[in-house]
């Protein structure tokens, strides 16, 4: 396989490097049973997290981070209420914010509510399904579409990255983290496809590495952790496969 | 020690190869705890799984499912009635499902509500304390009995399993996966004793396996879920132990 | 770097021991990223736990237990009322317990809840941030404050401890676990520094000792687990560095 190469990697590696000198703050409203290992993600690439979803808080822990990530994952009436106050918070902050909307295509309910955050989002991350019944092909937003093949759509242009290994798909969550990572990279770059573009190249050539390593779904994991910490900028550049 | 093998492993055997060629998605109502492990366990196993517990949009998780999964740890309010919603959907479907009636020889409220499932119930899994306020001995349902020797109870005949490892108590959540992967077996069989049996052989031969090569409780966990995803129908057999 | 040595360190490695061949059950009531983990740090050190947080079953639960863990991380009102209702059974019966007010600094409705609890907490576990909000310098207490050096303060003495690895900070919930742990050590010495010492000798060299063969912030958990499982007295004692 030749690998393929766009302008666009340069600065995705200098958010990249940024977040890793500089940190970065994320407040996480994710799902509970993504909690504990897209924490330990932003860990390994250098952020720090806040995971309140309680309404009567959540204003004061948004105001402190440099980005917000919601996740539609396990949701209830009140995480429904502190996303609510959480985006409003943000958008009022001038704060990017990345919306993954798990699993709109199942539920009418929360297909209704995914619906009142799309304008506010900066970046939306999806698979096919969701994007689907969110009419995002129509939109002007930027937003991602991991797949076999990922995808980032904006301003009409999509880019495309085939990294990535199978292994992904037998850790939980992973798709929750790297939407994680994602958002607090669009703190680091004014523009949202970059930021998508780090995350997505990280997340999968990270991946990569440690599947040459790992045993199987349990060694994996901490292979994972290892690379995300480890992997160079010359060693992303090299593997990338975008275009 | 000789091992002893009876003639219900060669089903069970058929169960484990068809949830690996066909997958199958589980829901899961399972104690924030044991999520993301129990989670893991499923992928690494070939099924999928999806866990809300979020009472107006459960139906529709369910509906999508080949088997419902409830666990009783962290109880609350709005989890009690997911869980009565998406017991009865599954009865509606003919969905099999598993209960694992966690501590309710700790908790009267929860013995109480446990009390209103046992009936619709596939298949119970208990340990003793748990099975005994149950009363779960003089009941016509299949249940599993999990300790230092396992038991299926299933129309007036009890099975034996003695395979399993120390090791398997030192990580938290271990019994929570078995009942997860025992719900999702359900669906591959319509014989609750032969899901049962697959479930706690594939579990504990795995445990077997993995406690060879770990260093301690925190390698253990990895090499469990390596071992589930690598272990061969034959190995199961050779190393199953049951009367 | 020269070994420093305290008289308190021999009682200290007689609540390890004690823990490790007597066990001990935990009520712990924290926040869901940090539960698997606590979980598997408690049953490495030779604990048993429970985790519920519903008002309606948590007297039961702490009935049951020789210690009482409160984390106010992910608090919701949910949570609030079990904190409250289980720190006066714990109280009630005489029961120790300890209060790790997670961020209290950053948000001023869980800063008044905690300083309802304080005064009944046996052992208060914080950074310099939670500790100095909460005016902890002028308490009569024992507390724990963690940091580049960890310091407890109890009955105007502060002891002071110089072990551990920068690799804890890159794994979450390592200081909430490090606060489980030492709440089930206050159930095994009548001396609140003595249970606080024993837990961050313990955590820390556990930590040094894993950082030492881990590869990254992805393999450092699992090596922490086993060497929080395997670390002898005399290991810890051997590089215990406190003043």
């Amino acid at each position: 396989m030749s690998k393929k190469a766009i302008p666009q990697i340069s600065p995705a590696l200098a958010a990249i490097e940024r977040l890793r000198s500089e940190g970065g703050h994320l407040h996480s409203i994710t799902n509970t049973v993504a909690q504990n290992f897209t924490a330990n993600v932003l860990l390994a690439c250098g952020a720090s997290v806040s995971m309140t979803a309680n309404p009567d808080e959540i204003a004061a822990f948004v105001a402190r981070a440099d980005a917000l990530h919601i996740n539609l994952g396990t949701l209830d009436p009140e995480r429904e209420t502190a996303i609510a106050t959480a985006m409003a918070e943000a958008t009022r902050l001038g704060l990017p914010s990345l919306l993954d909307p798990v699993m709109v295509h199942v539920s009418p309910l929360r297909l209704k509510f995914a619906q009142t955050l799309v304008d506010d989002a900066t970046i939306i991350k999806t698979n096919a399904s969701e994007a689907q019944v969110l009419g995002l092909e129509q939109a002007a937003i930027c937003f991602v579409e991991t797949g076999a093949i990922d995808k980032i759509h904006y301003k009409g242009e999509i880019t495309t990255i085939e990294n990535g290994t199978p292994r992904l798909a037998t850790t939980i969550a992973t798709g929750c983290a790297l939407g994680a990572l994602i958002a607090i990279l669009s703190s680091k770059t004014a523009q949202p496809d970059i930021a998508s573009l780090a995350g997505l190249l990280w997340f999968s050539v990270a991946g990569e590495i440690a599947a040459e390593s790992a045993n199987g779904p349990g060694s994996f994991p901490p292979a994972l952790l290892d690379a995300l910490a480890s992997v160079s900028p010359e060693e992303i550049e090299e593997r990338a496969n975008c275009a």
